[in-house]
């Protein structure tokens, strides 16, 4: 059954319009009387289609429920900004995978160093990308792509998950010793394609954060957030 | 220290023509008496440039070991033939995670079906990304890219090794209840774009395979190989 995002469930009506109502009425011909299911916040909407037109698809909900693709576990990716088609492929799977939020930031090593008010233009378009991905994976919610922070910001917003882990190329521990079992929400830093300077290890880590190793081989900076995501996912039993 | 795949190691003399004696000599500017890796079937060789031209770079061998970054599972992943470019991020990606080997396969519902002939004259791209991804990544071996086989023949091959799985969007073990544990050697098979048909499970678990079933978000068929590599690596020890 297809299945859409919408913003705003109205008593048992969902009104769709602009892109989403073409795309329902003129690329998928669905006609009135289809059903269709519409997500919200993690909710499921299974709809009847009432009324379909070019601008408008007014739909009925016949029974909603918790959306049941959504993980036990809430994970945040803090990714140092890498280059963006980079960046692009890292929304899409984790998306798939599983996170619930992408927090951007800057680290020392990022080469590309834009500022607020420029990364604020392209996050339209990853946006775009991360609901494409959620749609696709059937995902109950679509995960939220932040604004760039600062390093000492993303370390700041990481204090609201029970576990916090920074993946460092020189030493750590294993992934499953990180205490991730149980976890409601993990936040996991990775860094770009220059990975962490020292420092910067050490002040997440007097903020609380476990610093984890993911072994001999060199990821490149776009798999070490897929990796991790996979392995987080398969560890809290969400894989 | 820069790191490159020999074929030939002759006594405690390493000799390399081609391009990578270019690339040694030009883009990497080395000269008599720099340290240089050299990596054979599992082997670090740690040499010395003892001679250096366009076309040849003499080396002498001052130190071997048993490469470091090997993983200690044999990992084979059987991959039904999806789109290039996405087989291409396959290879690329489980080469960084680990994989000993990789055999593309023809499924029912592989939409791609170039005969075996067709198919080995990309074996030479494939097996270019797979050589770079290695380089990188620092490993021990370069993955093979077989060539291509039916699904009937990937079956028989899987049975060279201790744990068989078969990955289904339908139903199965959790990866981590498939018996990875302590296994020398891992044979995984993942179905490309539209998935495995029923029948072709059930052939796959006659041949001894466990179905394995990744949980409720639809993976893109390329998101798949690369998460179930980060697992088993992790499950093994090796990540």
């Amino acid at each position: 059954m297809p299945r859409f995002f919408t913003d705003t469930v109205n008593g048992g009506t969902i009104t769709v319009t602009g892109d989403d109502a073409r795309h329902i009425g003129r690329s998928l011909r669905m006609k009135v009387g289809d059903d269709i299911t519409f997500c919200n916040s993690g909710v499921d909407y299974i709809c009847r289609i009432e009324s379909i037109s070019d601008s408008e698809v007014v739909c009925s909900v016949t029974e909603s429920f918790p959306t049941k693709s959504e993980p036990s576990v809430m994970l945040t990716l803090y990714q140092a900004l890498p280059k963006l088609d980079k960046l692009e492929l890292i929304i899409q799977k984790t998306t798939e995978l599983g996170v619930s939020r992408i927090v951007p930031f800057l680290s020392k090593r990022c080469v590309a160093r834009p500022d607020k008010k420029e990364f604020d233009k392209k996050l339209e378009r990853l946006r775009k990308i991360s609901l494409e991905a959620a749609k696709q994976a059937g995902r109950g919610i679509v995960p939220e792509i932040a604004p760039l922070m600062s390093f000492d910001e993303a370390v700041c917003d990481m204090q609201g998950s029970d576990i916090k882990i920074i993946c460092y190329e020189n030493e750590g521990k294993k992934l499953y010793d990180a205490g991730i079992d149980g976890s409601k929400s993990i936040a996991v830093m990775i860094g770009s394609e220059g990975g962490f300077e020292r420092g910067e290890v050490d002040k997440a880590v007097s903020a609380g954060a476990v610093p984890v190793w993911l072994g001999k081989r060199i990821l490149r900076c776009e798999t070490c957030p897929i990796a991790v995501s996979a392995i987080i996912m398969n560890l809290s039993g969400n894989m």
